[in-house]
C-alpha cells in the first residue's frame, strides 16, 4: 500500500490547507489553471519550489528534472519531456516568466563533474548530464578531484546554459523578443536558505539577501 | 527582474518555513538527501506533490512532466529526462516506493484526447503523448467529443501504461522482486480535494476516502 | 577531365591575382593561417564571402553549407560538419567575429517554405532545413503559397536562429561574454547587391547603405 | 558592429566589381542559380574556390567544410550539411561536374594525423574527422611524429576517400554511369600556387603545370 507517510501527509493537507483554499481549488478546476510562470527545477527533495516560494495552487507551472536542464531545440529522437513541457507553458499556457533554478548539492552536477560511472546499462544519467558538457567548456578543467566551489561554478554555467538552449526555440525567441516572456536564472542554497539570481544585464548571479534582510550568516552559499 | 510574487513567496519562506525547519536543510546539506519516496507527478500548476502529501524537505524525489508519463526502457535517442531521473531515483538513492500521480482536467491527456493539432513545429507534446497511446487502446473509442469521464479513464489508463513502462527498467523489476521496491498510482481530484489510490491487488482506483473521513461531498471525483 | 571553365578560370587566377599576392601566399603556407573573422554562408553560386568582401588570402575562414546554417550544439549523431568547422574557428583559430550571412532566392529556404517534396530517398536537404523549424515558429503561417517578402522574413529569422545556437556552444558563449567574440548576422540581396546588417541591440536588419552611398536603387531587397 | 573590414571590402565590391557585374547579378536573381560545377572546398582562409578559379557569379556552388570531405551516404542521425547540399546541388540543380579540392597544410589533416586532442567536449573535429581513417588505413603508419609528406600523401588518399564517399549516393552513381556527371579530385598547394588534379584513369595527382606555363620552381607542393 501507499506508505504511511504519505497518507499522514494527505490527511493534514486535506484538514489543513485544502481546507483554507478550498474554494481557489474549485475554482482553480473549474476555469483551468493559469499560472504566470515557469519554474524549471530539480528533483532533489530538498527544493520544493512550490516551498521555496511558499506558492499556493496555480502559481507555478513546474518542470522537474534531474539537474534542472533545458535541452536545445532538437527534433530528432521522439520523447522530450522538458521540451514538450516548455512547448505547452510558453504556446498553451503563455506564461509570462521562465526560471530555471539550480540548488547546491545537485547530484547530477556533482555525477558529471566526477566523470561518474554509469549507474545502469542505460546510462541514462551519463546521456542526460551530457547536456551540460558546452557549459564545462566555459570552465576551466577542475582535475581529478572537482572542488565545491568549481561544483557551485558549473551549476550556474549549467543554468547559463539552459536558458540559452531556451532561446534556440522559436516560441520563446519570439515572446522574449516582443517583450512578453522573461527568462530568469535562480540558485537555491540549501544550507543557507540563501537565493542567488542572476543579473539579466551582467549575467551575474547575486543574492537576493538585501531584500529580505537575510542575516549575514546566510550570506555563505554552500 | 524575477518576478514580484516569488521575491515575495521567497521572502515568506525564508521567513517563516526556513527559520523553523533551518536545522533540518542545515543537516539535509550535510548528509545528502536520502528520500524514500519519488514521485512521477504532472508539471500543473495545481498538483505540487509537497503540498498535496504535505511534505517537508528531503522527504521526497520529485519528476514532473506533462501528465505524469514514464516513458518505456529505451536506449536509442540521446536524452531521456524522466529515465535519467528514475535511473538515479533507484540506483542511487534506492527509494522504497514509486508513485505515479495523476490528477482531473490533465492538459495533456486532454490534448491527446482531443487529437489537439500540434502547438508547434516541433510538436512536442504531441511525440510525448504519444506514449500513452497503447493506454487509449485499452478503452473504447470516445468518438470525437471525448466526455470528461472518459478523460479520467483515459487518466487512469495512462498510469497502468507507465506502471508496466517501469517495469520495463530492469532495475525497478529487480528490486520490485525483491521486495525492496513498491510501485503505486494515484490520482488527484483538483475541485475536490480527493484522492483516488491504485489497490495493487485488483489495479482498481479507490478513494482513500475512509481513512481519512472525508465528508461524501469529496466522493464525486470531477 | 577537369572542367576547361576551371583551367582556365585558374590559369587567370595564377598569371593575375597569384603573380600579385604571391608573398602572401609564401607567408601564409609559412606561418599558417589567422583569420580573425569566420564567416557561415549558403553553397549558391551567386554569393561567396571573398567576392562580396572582396577578400583576400588568408582574411576570412568559411563555412559553406546550404541556406547558412548553425545546428545547436549536440553530440548525438557523429558527423557534424558545420560544428566541426565552428570548434576549429572558435577554439583552434580564435576568431573574433563570425558573420552568418544568408541571401536572397535562397533555394534551401524556398524549399522548406513550399514544403517541398523530397529530392531523394535519402531527404538530406528535408531533414537539414528542418533546424529552421523553430524561426518559422516566430512567423505567422504563410498559407499554400508563401510570398517572396514571406521567405526574406524567414530567411531573417533563421538567421536569428542560427544565432541563438551558437549561442547554445559554451565556447562561443565564454568568448561571448568575455569581450572576445562578436556574432554578427548579414542578409546579401544578390539582384541589387545591397547588404542588411543586424543591429546587435534591436536585432533589426537595415541596409549598410548610407554607409556606402548605396544609390536608392539599390535599397529594395529582392 | 560588423567589422570595418567587412565594410571596407563590402565597400570595394559594391563600388567595383558589382558595378561591372550588376546586369549578371540581376539575370542571375531574376533566372536563378544554374552552376555546371560544385566545389567541395575546406573552410581554409587561403583556399577560396571562386579565387583559385577566378570564378564569377553563378559558376561555383561551392561547400566548404574542414578538410573537404564527403561523409558516406548514411541516414541515421538527423543533420548532414554536406549530403543535403550534394543532394540538391545533384538533384536539383543538376551539376556536371563535382570537384574535391584539398590543400597544402590542411588543419583538419594535420589534427588527424597528429591525433590531437579534443578541441572541447563535444569533440567535434575529432568525429568529423574520423572519415578519413579509413583513408589512412590505405598508407603506412606513419608513427608519432607524421612527416609533411605524410600529411600531403594522407590528404590525396582523403580525397580518393571522398570520391568513393560520393559513389555510395545512389543519384551519384546513376549520373556517372549516364555520363551525365563527372568527379574531380584536386590539391593547390598554398605556397607555390601549384594545382595538381588527379588523373581519373590513374588516380594519380599530376601538376595542371605544363598547360599553365608554370615555372620549374613551382613543382614543389609544400
Amino acid at each position: 500500500m501507499i506508505p504511511d507517510r504519505l497518507v499522514a501527509g494527505y490527511k493534514s493537507f486535506l484538514g489543513d490547507r485544502f481546507s483554507r483554499e478550498r474554494q481557489r481549488y474549485e475554482v482553480l478546476a473549474e476555469s483551468g489553471q493559469n499560472p504566470e510562470i515557469l519554474i524549471i527545477g530539480c528533483c532533489d527533495s530538498r527544493v520544493s519550489p512550490e516551498v521555496i516560494f511558499d506558492a499556493g495552487p496555480g502559481e507555478i507551472f513546474v518542470v522537474r528534472n534531474v539537474a534542472n536542464i533545458v535541452p536545445p531545440y532538437e527534433t530528432n529522437g521522439q520523447f522530450h519531456g522538458t521540451s514538450a513541457a516548455l512547448e505547452f507553458a510558453v504556446e498553451a499556457l503563455k506564461v509570462r516568466h521562465i526560471v530555471v533554478m539550480g540548488h547546491a548539492s545537485c547530484g547530477g552536477i556533482r555525477s558529471f563533474a566526477q566523470k561518474s560511472a554509469p549507474l545502469s546499462s542505460g546510462d541514462f544519467i551519463g546521456k542526460w548530464m551530457s547536456i551540460i558538457a558546452p557549459a564545462a567548456d566555459t570552465l576551466d578543467d577542475p582535475g581529478d578531484n572537482p572542488s565545491d566551489n568549481y561544483m557551485m561554478r558549473l551549476n550556474l554555467a549549467a543554468i547559463e546554459q539552459s536558458l540559452a538552449n531556451l532561446m534556440t526555440f522559436g516560441s520563446v525567441r519570439r515572446r522574449v523578443s516582443a517583450g512578453e516572456l522573461q527568462l530568469h536564472g535562480a540558485y537555491f542554497g540549501v544550507a543557507t536558505g540563501l537565493l542567488l539570481v542572476r543579473d539579466p544585464e551582467t549575467g551575474r548571479f547575486a543574492p537576493l539577501a538585501e531584500d529580505v534582510g537575510t542575516p549575514p550568516s546566510l550570506l555563505r552559499c554552500d
